[in-house]
């Protein structure tokens, strides 16, 4: 990413210099939208929504954040003492990460991941705050999660953020995945870029996906949706576990 | 202007459909932005800032509204009791304009204002809400002025808002002013498009202007700036009259 691209990260900094800036979104058929105030990517854990806090309780030994922006699901982990890894394919985010104390946040497309990566192995990865959207599409999802499956211990989990799409109910949103479904697609796919001020990220697919959708995906990937936290407006944070892996009080 | 690109106009009806949407503002070199809440052009006078409510009580006779809007400032001059035509550019917003009770509002591009476009003769012109912003360069300004002069009364006065673009500080405003200076432009010209949702208005230009600047623009115009009202943030607003008439005791 050449800096000029980094427009998340650009948001993320300007508001440690004081400028709570609004990230906009523009999707590939010319809709816009702003996603929130940068604001957002910095609450601390008892300001989170419930599920998001009763989901970080199922993180366990190493944890790989993933899309880990400016690292406050990081930072909870590492505050609870867990060893935790933050990436992101933003320089400028993971700027912000270590400025504010994370010890380990690397620069990383997820797209890259291996066990050549030299990350190690996790037992947890955290795909928290809608990143089960960097999943992608159907193919890239099978592809991410054989990814996942290969830098992970015997049992690993994923706690993975993503938002039921028909939940979205404006009407150029449906439409939207109208398309989606001539084409073939999963319905929430989206193909977004970040814009803030001057600066926009290149074009990236996103996933929105509904559970039922998500458990279909999962079969024949090695990995299984055990439990839901439910959040507000179609939201919900999935447990999903390396299959074969024992029976855990976790689960839902 | 085809209805899809009444993106200002969706953003006001949502609002009334209970959707307070946010008013994203493009500019020509990329630079995206939020410029505000739906909700505040259906703010009531009680809760205006104070500058905007002492320029209002310089409005007299009757009185044309340029860039309406949702009315909030047409609807406070009507419920004085004086007569007021609201026009504007999109046509979405002058149904709003229309569903809010203005008894006169008419979609009208301010640049085909004439004598032949049967509004009648005005007394007081208002430009508020940064409108002045409609003059659009220094060469539109000299043009715009001209047909504001050939649609008043001899006593009539312009009451115009506007912003001192040096009050924008941050380094992509100053380069783009710079840009300005280079091409000969007035600093705080800008090109602008405005988007919501799927929709996009087409390009036009917008003005900032310091109040140095505005008065070495009026002269010769037969238009005079002879008070100020003054805002946050470098926000003004101008009370602008044709020239050789009386002095008044609004005078600041």
């Amino acid at each position: 990413m050449i800096d000029d691209q980094d427009a998340f990260g650009r948001l993320l900094q300007a508001y440690l210099a004081g400028d709570d800036g609004l990230e906009i979104v523009e999707r590939d058929d010319g809709f816009v939208g702003v996603a929130g105030r940068a604001s957002a990517y910095f609450t601390p854990e008892r300001a989170w929504p419930a599920h998001e806090r009763a989901a970080l309780a199922w993180a366990r030994g190493r944890v790989l954040d993933i899309g880990c922006g400016a690292g406050r699901h990081s930072l909870a982990v590492q505050e609870r003492g867990l060893a935790v890894v933050g990436v992101d394919t933003s320089p400028r985010a993971i700027a912000v990460c270590t400025r504010r104390g994370l010890r380990e946040a690397r620069v990383l497309d997820v797209a890259r991941l291996s066990p050549d990566a030299g990350l190690g192995v996790f037992d947890t990865l955290l795909l928290l705050g809608a990143n089960l959207g960097l999943l992608g599409s159907a193919a890239g999802a099978r592809t991410l999660l054989a990814r996942l499956h290969a830098v992970t211990s015997a049992r690993a989990r994923i706690i993975a953020e993503s938002r039921d799409p028909a939940a979205m109910s404006a009407p150029a949103h449906a439409a939207y995945r109208a398309a989606n479904r001539r084409q073939g697609r999963l319905p929430g796919q989206l193909r977004l870029r970040i814009r803030y001020q001057q600066y926009v990220t290149p074009w990236f697919d996103y996933l929105f996906i509904a559970r039922g959708e998500l458990e279909r995906l999962l079969e024949g990937t090695g990995w299984r949706a055990t439990g839901y936290a439910r959040g507000e407006e179609g939201a919900y944070i999935a447990l999903i576990e390396k299959e074969g892996v024992a029976g855990s009080p976790d689960r839902a």
